[in-house]
């Protein structure tokens, strides 16, 4: 996988932080922003934080540039509405000689693997006799496996993003898109710490997990370490 | 394919045409339900729909069971962000013995059809293989091709019904979603004919095509039989 | 406060179970709906619910025709984003005459009511001058008081109406949008009892306060009860 | 009314360009957005409205913060859906001594501007009584008038935006909202010019009216000046 956050609003920490103390203050925007101090715009994100208010949150948005993922991410991507997004077309890009993602379960077992890889190349050739034969791709493309690489660009404010770390970084989540929410919060950390201090799954922000009987057990974990 | 309307909400022309009264008038909702000739309402949606108005038609919504669709045509229909979806699985359901669809212009093709059947029995041969190995259905689904049958729920609006009809009922829609937009059309025109009488794409509602040079010539057509 | 339950998705406990088991099951929807027993159904749902899946509860959708309520509430209100409003229009229907809300905190306190009717019928007095001068009601609308009574129809669907209830059946929800959600519950009970059996504000459904020192003690006195 | 744009994404049209260019090309994003030209990234857009292509514009944002302007016009606004706001809070706020909005029609009347202004300083007034007799500003509020100046900040991307200047920069919108879209759509068009080309009415942008007999006339003039 390979991801770059390539845009997102700047002063992010900032931007939040005033438009929330709009709402309480008999002053106008502008003047806030000026006038709040890195500890004021902390100790106000921290509240906001522990009181749920995550409205102001979504002032501030992040666009990542995502390659070296499988259709099988994207299909549960994109079920993420309150977002953006733009891929890669099956229909109008040729996917000759296409790569294609491993899962670590099947990378790790030598048997499972060498019929994985044998079958993605018969779908590589396949689709490419079929496009030889005058089968358009974008009727040739129904061949390919949920494996084959796509790339695309997303885009989520800060309160959306919060709520897919919420759900995807939990360990009960698909391996590849929770590998992706991982790195997705890695980055938005790097940029707006504050904003992300508290996100992941509600074992982790929450101390309880919706799960029930069908928990990880990673909430167990946590307690008995306290 | 196989689609039913399982439920929609009742009466729903009276339902829209109350709602977009209730703005005009000093009258409440309840009574203005009442007192709605059929011809009052016919009009009135007429008129809506002459002006653009279509925020009333929210008000009322239609819930599809889809079976017997590829994957390639979920993955378009859920970019469709204000609608509501439940698909099934393929991660907590085998798809051992899979159905898949095939693409009219491969059926048509005996020798592209050939290499198709063979791939997808080949493919359903590797993802039995590697449940058998021991991986789970969750990783060996990374084999599955796009055209694997699948199952869907979806319920939308009368206003996002309205926008999918006139992006994927076009001549220029990929087939698969096209052929389901034109049957999910044709089952809300038999419960709500007036609410879909000006449905599809722009060439037809408004004698317009977006698609400029790309256009299919359906335009050229309706223009010329005037 | 006049408030009437339009209409809403048929079946709607029936239409979220279905949609649910279809993602787990290799079954067809409508295959789903006819088998499911009554105690299936209530099975579902209540696991569903202890799990937090809610998005299968988005199918079923439901349409109040609200009447004598202030604009302080529909300002409030129109903010859930999740839903479709059609709101009696003080651009084109005259306010002249109009009823009023009044809070029962002033209500309570013959002086501040005193003054309070007074000035509402100042008000009413100056709309219907500015008018006689000419002044059109769009523009006359601009001294008519947030205490004005409206009219609207809402649509929600249930997990949107859930995340409602969740914040406006709160203590320290404002009085009048609470008075609402607590009416729009029992509405949606009555007819739903499954969808909304554990809906209502955090400490009542899950044993927490997200508000932390600003909470109103209702958590405590749940704590104490047990 | 006083508007600023306090943020924005960085490089707004090549973000947009470069995202597009992603769908149909096969390479990956960061490659694209440094090798595209400005010729290239211009006339990438062209193409995009030209098509109506404009999921892409999703990926930019900007936020407003807007001082002076009334509750009539956040009524309207906050109907806006794909949009984020926070606004100050009637509730939290006290508005003792506040300002208002005087609609032009109005000020240009001179016995309606005299009334307008003696029922706003009778509303200030009994606010203010109400308070000082124990009523908490959350019902004090109930007296103040629709024109009862309000501040927000507002989010939206470059699509949703394109859909407001639509609505709300037509001659028939209330006028109030409709100075405020051509002041956004002016600082906008400062930071990204080739997004916001073709912003505006239909009758300017399309060359057509949907008010139909409603119409304000003024697509007659641009068809009779070509």
């Amino acid at each position: 996988m390979k991801l770059k956050l390539i845009q997102y609003t700047p002063e992010p920490e900032r931007t939040v932080a005033m438009s929330a103390r709009l709402c309480y203050s008999a002053s106008g925007a502008e003047e806030l922003a000026q006038t709040m101090s890195d500890t004021q715009v902390s100790t106000l994100l921290d509240k906001l934080f522990g009181m749920g208010h995550l409205s102001t949150f979504e002032h501030v948005n992040f666009t990542f540039a995502i390659e070296g993922i499988s259709r099988v991410l994207t299909h549960q991507l994109v079920r993420h509405r309150i977002a953006s997004y733009s891929q890669q077309s099956q229909r109008y890009v040729s996917e000759h000689g296409f790569e294609y993602i491993l899962p670590p379960a099947i990378a790790g077992h030598p048997e499972a693997k060498v019929k994985y890889d044998r079958l993605l190349h018969q779908i590589q050739q396949t689709y490419d006799e079929l496009v030889s034969l005058g089968i358009h791709q974008e009727d040739a493309r129904y061949v390919l496996a949920n494996a084959t690489e796509t790339k695309i660009v997303v885009t989520m404010n800060a309160r959306s993003l919060l709520h897919f770390f919420e759900k995807r970084c939990c360990q009960r989540a698909q391996w590849e898109i929770r590998n992706l929410a991982n790195v997705m919060l890695a980055e938005v950390r790097s940029v707006a710490p504050r904003l992300f201090a508290k996100a992941g799954p509600t074992c982790v922000t929450g101390g309880y997990c919706p799960e029930g009987a069908l928990s990880c057990g990673r909430l167990a974990g946590i307690k008995s370490q306290k």
